[in-house]
């Protein structure tokens, strides 16, 4: 297994807390847009996230009051304008994979949104599992502000399954800020907290839920991911098995022995 | 046809109120945990439901205040921790064959949930078609507090059809209870009710679908599970089947006659 | 490509605002039923828009204090009740047909709903991409009190992903009327505006998203249909596809210059 809590990304930032990496983008001064270079090394190292047993949860945190810009419009958009096809779905294509190594990274990810969140930063959250955001946070799909499609990296396919297919549409075509509340009131965001304790706060449920069972929220985000297209019996087959799987971890002789001793659970995510 | 509404169950209670039979579990001390026997006799009768014509549609009661407690530590999860994966799957495939035994049983299921309402307990609630609670009601998804996962009997297909992806995601990781007011700000409670009258009006919503069209019911919910991951032209397609089917069923020309005539339609669910 | 904004319907009214066309149906005496005829001019109608480059969006009117309601139950379901099931496969087909074309007319669709909108205009709702109505809209998806089933016009598969699986179920078995407040906190409705401008408020809406970017606005609307049932990853690389496409427009190219000379982009639909 590899080792990745003493990961110096050149791109971003990372640091541990307890068994949980918090990730944050690290030009605040910009609002942290994304560059070619910080796709790329978020995609890897998500993808390397997998084979991590060091990391149990992430944190993808705010920066200087702000989650993340987006593209950048002179180091992304700008270069864009002259590549032919083949460029544009290299580049297309690492953004969703980058989306793809969210999702398969095996290890829940928590979004700590504060301030301003758009076109790639709000699918960043959007491709997280869970979303904790300040009032303050304005979050927009503006792809159509550029001249794109609202399609970009899932969003037509993720979108609707969070805040419905009509409330969706509308950010998708207009691409106008979702405001905190209506985050919170369209289950977009699953909390709205003071800015102050943003980050402390989504460490704190990372912590909780880093406490295990992790081979347990291992495979409910793989079937989170896995039933998204199955039919209904395929999918209750499907976690027949995965859940057959789970109960010959140790971590579910552990909650049993505990129960019966009544005490709490020490989850080991094997 | 089988005749069902004279059924005396072993494992849990069972009466009729007019075409509505009323199901409630039978250990309130214990606030109705399930055991091997009760999950095996509920998906053998929820299978038999599709051939009864004397039950029009159910609801799934709570008992002494609470709902259901999932299944039983002691009975359940001790016997599981020494089984073999066979073993193993066998229990998990019966546990999500009575969720397709109640997705696919042909009558519309009305959760009416008070209390208690966990594990195995909620996942009966969330396969309902309906749901009524009180403001006491706690609903968690626990599973990954006895060490599973949170894919257990199609939480992870179903749950966020519900609710939405965001919200189910914090549901099976967390395994926190979700309170009344948020389940009826969230769609999983259509309508919270004062406890003395849960049970009287969950019959009384089921005793108004059930005066039909009951055949029409029956392709509803045949069609809601059938289309669940079927194409958007596909799903119109089998619903231009499903529906010129209904239109030969008397029960629709009844309802023409006694539009032309100002009168209520009397339904005979052929 | 066909100019459309010229039509002449026989069985509807039509008028340009702009580049967006308001439609609305023209017996507002009853309440604006559908017939035989309108159903079939509408179908046809939604599917010419696919070539139409002089339409960027469309306005689905009120008229006379209500939306549609409904099949008329003399002009349709009286000739139902004696076709065949050629017949009767023939006319849901047609029907489906109807949503088929709307969802597949390339053009972002605005439901502006007041009054009445039952049936088939509940339907020509739900198949709209966003909805705006009045708190005196009433919307009832009412098929089963005409003796037939829910799942009519895509009904089971489409309305669960705007305002969830247990809302629509309850809409679905019931045929009850869904209230202003319900639609806009359950997401079906994106905001409730005044009577009096509700068709305004519409097509200002609808002349905003027809500003553009029109290729990426149909590239939007085709990938929430055509990701409908696909696998996330599947999703992802469609979209990756779909963006790659639209970075070749023109537009994108307008809208990064725009930028650069800190301008506001003015699209060309190209």
């Amino acid at each position: 297994m590899t080792k990745m809590s003493g990961l110096k990304p050149k791109h971003f930032n990372w640091r541990m807390e307890g068994d949980v990496a918090v990730i944050s983008l690290d030009r605040p001064d910009r609002k942290n847009p994304l560059t070619f270079d910080s796709y790329a090394e978020l995609r890897n190292t998500f993808r390397d996230l997998v084979y991590a047993d060091d990391i149990k949860a992430v944190v993808f945190a705010s920066n200087g009051g702000n989650f993340c810009s987006g593209g950048d419009v002179h180091d992304i958009i700008g270069p864009l304008i002259d590549k032919d096809m083949k460029g544009l779905l290299e580049f297309t294509r690492m953004t969703g994979d980058l989306v793809k190594a969210i999702i398969g990274c095996g290890k829940p990810v928590i979004a700590a949104i504060d301030g301003i969140c758009v076109g790639a930063g709000a699918i960043i959250a959007m491709a997280s599992d869970l979303r904790l955001a300040t009032s303050a946070s304005k979050t927009a799909f503006l792809f159509t502000r550029v001249g794109l499609a609202g399609c970009d990296m899932g969003a037509c396919a993720i979108l609707p399954r969070i805040i419905g297919q009509g409330r969706a549409a509308e950010l998708l075509y207009t691409g106008r800020s979702m405001s905190a509340d209506e985050g919170e009131r369209w289950g977009f965001f699953n909390r709205l907290v003071e800015a102050d304790v943003l980050e402390a706060e989504a460490i704190a449920l990372a912590t909780r839920i880093s406490e295990g069972p992790n081979f347990g929220h291992m495979m409910t985000k793989t079937m989170l991911a896995q039933e998204w297209n199955m039919g209904i019996e395929q999918a209750i087959e499907a976690e027949a098995q995965a859940q057959a799987i789970c109960m010959q971890t140790e971590d579910f002789n552990r909650a049993y022995k505990a129960f019966v001793a009544k005490q709490k659970p020490v989850f080991e995510g094997n």
